[in-house]
């Protein structure tokens, strides 16, 4: 009997060209999770995750389902074979579990969980270089947080939306956009029954323009009621995304 | 007049054959930042670090000093100078100012301060590769603490030394020894005045002895008594390895 298991990946999204399949040859997650799997069992699985991230973007909780006919291989099998077969890429099996016949990574998700980080000082990166946007201008955090409190709730989020972006509906719905401080650090979280293409990023790129006092907080309230990507701010680099988790 | 300069410097270990300068060609912190200073100036000068880390150690507050004649260019100057002339190479210099003229980044640091991270899961690291020692086999933190508590004081630690270390005395003082653990990672936190050569990751070898249950807390008294390197644990890699400060 075929059997639906569920993943969940680590990866740092500077070894790939984001998530979704290409053409032969191009390194994407999926294309080497899809590979693990056809080495593990000889089956051409399709790999369904969460969130299809872009390239540069990385994942601490990424989910995933496919399924497979081999009712031999126990999840925990799955997960080490899995972990040996993608070696050297730097993508992860933290957790593999059976899921129900009627779960969809994708489709079932109600909620997904992203993290954006900012390293804000002169001193460029070192450790976390290519984990972290760096921004040598102070951000002013307070502005920032005021300018988040609009783009909260039910919205249509075209200011924000890239050009390429597929979904049928502008329309989404922020549950939660968090700004906090470390030392050095600004981590932004966002989670949202589902986002837009580059929805995060341009929202970040935004809030950047209102940190550095380009912007005052109420411009981005303009910017989300003219319903145009040509009124928003630019679009923040990969490397600071984290998709953090999915909710089902 | 000559003003001496203290950097507090980042680096990611795994871009340098450690800090100390070699033969031509190979790259190390010190032949970087010299050659640095010698773009930046035109001198040939020489920088001396609080802690002489090696091959593929980290640093988030290495200290080291150095002497320029050319009192016209002030630290925030060298700084950002130093900062654009050390690319791509992962080092940055957080902090430059003016030190005393009896300042030695070496000699005069009173403690030392390093941290070892273990990423103790099944999963390999993906984010954290070679920033973390990935131990797979679960560590029992409890038992690692009990037999930390004998290494702390003054001691010969001889079994802890490395066979090609230079310093006179094996004699040294650990000051602090704290073990942590978070959700997937342990984290050993150390201080004392001066460290022997290798002596910490020694010690975090010997220690995961014990958290595997190979050895027990007391067979850490035994080896320490023992003085003698034929006694002690295997030495951890060094990419676990952080120098986080220097006290003065």
């Amino acid at each position: 009997m075929a059997q639906r298991i569920k993943l969940v990946l680590e990866y740092f999204g500077g070894g790939f060209s984001g998530w979704q399949r290409q053409e032969a040859g191009v390194t994407t997650v999926q294309s080497v999770l899809e590979e693990a799997v056809f080495r593990t069992s000889g089956e051409t699985a399709v790999i369904h995750a969460s969130g299809r991230t872009d390239a540069g973007v990385h994942a601490l909780g990424q989910v995933a389902h496919f399924v497979t006919e081999r009712d031999d291989l126990t999840p925990a099998v799955w997960r080490d074979a899995l972990n040996a077969q993608v070696r050297p890429h730097p993508v992860s099996v933290l957790l593999a579990t059976r899921a129900d016949d009627d779960f969809h990574a994708r489709f079932s998700a109600k909620q997904r969980h992203y993290e954006y980080r900012i390293l804000n000082r002169r001193a460029p990166a070192t450790w976390q270089r290519g984990m972290v946007w760096h921004v040598i201008k102070p951000l002013d955090l307070s502005a920032m947080q005021q300018a988040a409190a609009h783009l909260l709730g039910q919205h249509d989020f075209s200011t924000f939306r890239a050009a390429f972006c597929q979904a049928k509906s502008p329309i989404r719905t922020l549950q939660e956009l968090e700004i906090a401080a470390g030392d050095e650090m600004i981590t932004l979280r966002f989670m949202a029954p589902s986002f837009l293409y580059h929805q995060v990023r341009n929202m970040v790129g935004t809030l950047t323009l209102v940190g550095h006092g380009r912007w005052q907080p109420d411009d981005v309230l303009t910017a989300l009621q003219a319903k145009d990507r040509g009124r928003g701010g630019p679009t923040a680099p990969p490397e600071g995304l984290v998709f953090l988790k999915a909710s089902y």
